[in-house]
């Protein structure tokens, strides 16, 4: 599927400004992919799609965690983070991509994992920084994106979890771990 | 024991100012046991002990970590974290304090952790309070333990993990499990 058919898709699925965020996120995650040197391909698919599943019915999202057996504590942690591994397995199932590199960039994308792979990364770090997101720190963490991928996932994630503290939400442990895996090196 | 000659067990083991600050954090926990219920003695005593091997040489510490096998996580989320369990284990041993409660206020006052007891609340956010302390944001967790220990232990673990991020230091899992279930209700 090549990049105008892809946005030709996922475009039926996002509201305007998503689908302007969607463009941002591909359009950063393609750059980092070329001074990272992750497939480019894999990458811009995987970011077209990210969001794929984002404005999908909430009951809908989450029977399909149920009957598809994802790991239950997505149901606890806010309703955010449903539309990230829902998308993975729609867009499996609705528009037919199998690679499950490309998938993982998409079911990992806002919670994180340990061990990601280099494109999980850039399509985590992307979301954060593309163009049009402007919120305190994003400035930062768009700047050190470019030179040191690990480095702004920690920022992006220390950042995270404070505005997630700030409003007493819940902070998914799997993205805790994400981050005291970079801090204590153990992955890359 | 009593509490006169607790004191003087314990001032053998820790600097002036440190003694300073444990008299602060029994106080504190004898106030916060008669407002919550819990039993007086055993948190004034959890609370005498809290920092018992505070000044332990660090490789003595992680040396009683490893042979008393204990979690071994502690070895790697940074040398604050020994103190506690380690201070459980020579409070037991050396001073021949017996009761698991205090031994446990004594044991989780730094990390925390999930189906915390009344009186390892009273430690850890005594611990956090006490007169003496002061940093931004214990002014408003001081007010706040009085009222609704639950709240208390919430901000002032966000407190504390904000700290640790904005210093790149690791965040031991349990802490933000201690955060998660009290945000998600899951425990009193």
């Amino acid at each position: 599927m090549d990049r105008v058919e892809a946005l030709n898709v996922v475009k039926q699925q996002l509201t305007e400004k998503r689908y302007v965020h969607t463009v941002g996120v591909m359009e950063t995650a393609v750059k980092l992919a070329q001074i990272y040197g992750a497939d480019e391909s894999k990458v811009e698919l995987a970011a077209i799609f990210h969001d794929y599943a984002k404005f999908r019915p909430i009951d809908e999202m989450r029977k399909i965690v149920s009957e598809q057996q994802m790991d239950e504590r997505l149901l606890k942690y806010g309703v955010e983070l449903l539309h990230a591994p829902v998308g993975a397995y729609l867009v499996k199932k609705e528009v037919e991509i199998y690679d499950e590199e490309v998938l993982n960039g998409i079911r990992y994308h806002t919670t994180g994992r340990l061990k990601m792979t280099l494109l999980e990364k850039i399509i985590f770090i992307s979301d954060y920084i593309e163009p049009n997101r402007q919120f305190p720190g994003v400035e930062e963490v768009r700047e050190m994106a470019f030179s040191d991928l690990n480095n702004a996932l920690i920022t992006s994630i220390s950042n995270t979890i404070n505005f997630l503290m700030k409003k007493q939400q819940p902070v998914f442990p799997d993205t805790l771990a994400v981050y005291n895996s970079l801090i204590l090196k153990e992955e890359n």
